[in-house]
């Protein structure tokens, strides 16, 4: 529990070894850290490149238990890992993102409820408990609404699409009947995101927004530069705000609507390395990735300054069978994650194509 | 034994674990692929990073089967693996690059032999086997020479210069009494080096060439850009016909004095990826490191623009020190090896420096 940089070669402990864990071990490594990943699977994406893998549940105490053990401070690829765990290891170990981050992030309502009282805007929504409850806050919404359960929500699952005029009868249920928000829909010219950092020392650096494309509720392809100087000024302060508020350390996803109006909402925060900061790979000096292990690491944190435009785009499921084909084109990095089985839906890899820098 | 790419997620073997080795295990792994490497050491700085180390010394024939029975394709971090193992391993596996190109590479008159049979410029020099002949052959060039073991030289090991007046009794001894050349001493500007790869069918793509300055005969500092375009384009040729005439397939490292009379003469070449082309890796958008990986893998290239300038600088011995520091400055990139012990003359790391792209 100190502000003294890790000493390099230190072990740092990452719970989840999908591709985001598997980036980070990267990072870590070319920054000389070792890494131990806790994973069920053995054979997980970040276990090419990680020091070791500690084969057990996210939530195993077990696990986190050796995993706090045998390193110097431990973090986390995804923000679904159980809180009570980690609260336990965080008595004895630091824990990066702070554990308050992650109960923020994996509710919709208490991520609602701390962003609109700390005075930064959503679309308007409502805690759903049941049916009735539904249909009343439908009603009072007075527009298109999407309901989503609170809890365990990602990539579009566990979200149904209400019209202002439909009955909500049933919708409730198809969700499992579980606690729920209902958002109003808000009309948006496009989604954009803000990947920041906040060092040990409360040192806070954003990378520049990315516009970002979804289809089937994936992220699909991101774009950056995506706004003008002053969109992107305002989007990197609603970021360091949250990041204040939370006394956050490590990198944070922040995914905003831009309204019709041009207003900001906050849409919803991933404290976690983000997909759509996958192109800080390819186009600036210190990428999402290395940008974490710093702030984990009580290093100082690297510039978050561009030195190309891009476009990062996904490849989900047999579209990684593009690989050899984007290997040809001039200009685009290509990052696989070492899946064995392109599975539709899978994030199999991405790739970042550079373009000359424009000062927009 | 075919052009065809190899299959993302196949297995690569490296020959050499030390940092070489290790960021190309790492560029391995961002393509998908899987990496065995043969190392005596098994904490060598590639095991953090490679799917599994054999552990044996590189000349083993035990270690070298069970390396190319278990990958696709054979590599090697540096260039002075033992020949006929190798050449016993390419009869059963493919082996980049070739064998051939180890062969000049480790014997410094059949390098220079090679060099000047296909016409590219070297600095004067002859054979030597005894101290006699030392002693005309100094007579002979009339300048200032450096006496070279012909094998084994490395980072300046294995070198004595004699003063063009000077006696050369005892020179021969110093260095073991083996088999040496003795090169006359070039007035050269300076060094430059350029960094090239050669593709499975035949492509040649070069990186922009970096000029070089050593201290105690290691590479401290590599600039880029470092010549007029006119020149970097006589370089880049110079390394291409090397590359054709050795039937060459990865990334070769081609190091020139350019003399003061602006002429290019041929210093020497490493048949791997090379210290004067670790900024690639932050300046460029695919490094030397996964070019040499695409190459062996049967993968197109990708290109040698650079999208920044730069300046590359070495860590060693306690230098590595100053890691924390480096990382506080914006636009630096900074790699670790990870080794445990900085020991004096001992590579550590590398920075580099991203600077506003010239077009010069």
């Amino acid at each position: 529990m100190t502000h003294e940089p890790l000493a390099f070669g230190s072990a740092i402990g990452i719970v989840g070894g999908g591709q985001l864990g598997r980036m980070l071990a990267s990072a870590a490594a070319r920054l000389g850290f070792r890494t131990l990943v806790l994973d069920p699977d053995p054979a997980c994406p970040a276990a090419q490149l990680a020091g070791e893998v500690i084969v057990g549940a996210y939530d195993s105490r077990e696990g986190l238990a050796e995993l706090g053990r045998r390193t110097a401070v431990v973090t986390y690829e995804f923000e679904n890992v159980p809180v009570e765990p980690m609260r336990s290891l965080a008595r004895t170990r630091d824990v990066f993102p702070p554990v308050e981050a992650l109960e923020v992030a994996q509710d919709r309502v208490v991520e609602k409820a701390f962003l609109n009282g700390i005075g930064i805007a959503t679309a308007p929504w409502r805690a759903v408990d049941d049916p009735a409850e539904l249909a009343h806050a439908h009603l009072d919404l007075g527009t298109d609404t999407i309901l989503k359960t609170r809890r365990l929500g990602y990539d579009g699952k566990g979200q149904a699409t209400i019209a202002r005029d439909a009955s909500t009868d049933g919708a409730f249920e198809s969700l499992g009947a579980v606690p729920a928000i209902l958002e109003g829909r808000v009309p948006f010219e496009r989604e954009i995101s803000v990947i920041a950092a906040r060092s040990r020392s409360g040192e806070v650096v954003a990378f520049d927004p990315a516009e970002n494309r979804h289809g089937a509720g994936i992220l699909r392809r991101s774009t950056v530069p995506a706004t003008s100087p002053a969109l992107a000024a305002e989007a990197m302060g609603i970021a360091d705000r949250i990041l204040e508020q939370l006394g956050y350390v490590g990198v944070i996803g922040v995914e905003f609507f831009v309204a019709a109006n041009g207003r900001l909402l906050v849409n919803e925060i991933a404290p976690r390395v983000h997909n759509s900061g996958h192109w800080t790979e390819a186009a600036c000096c210190v990428s999402q990735f290395e940008q974490h292990i710093r702030a984990v690491a009580g290093l100082p944190l690297g510039s978050g300054a561009r030195h190309s435009d891009c476009v990062m785009e996904n490849l989900i499921g047999d579209e990684v069978e593009r690989a050899p084909a984007l290997l040809a084109e001039p200009d685009v990095m290509l990052t696989l994650y070492g899946k064995a089985e392109a599975r539709p839906g899978r994030k199999m890899g991405h790739w970042t194509r550079l373009l000359p820098l424009s000062r927009a």
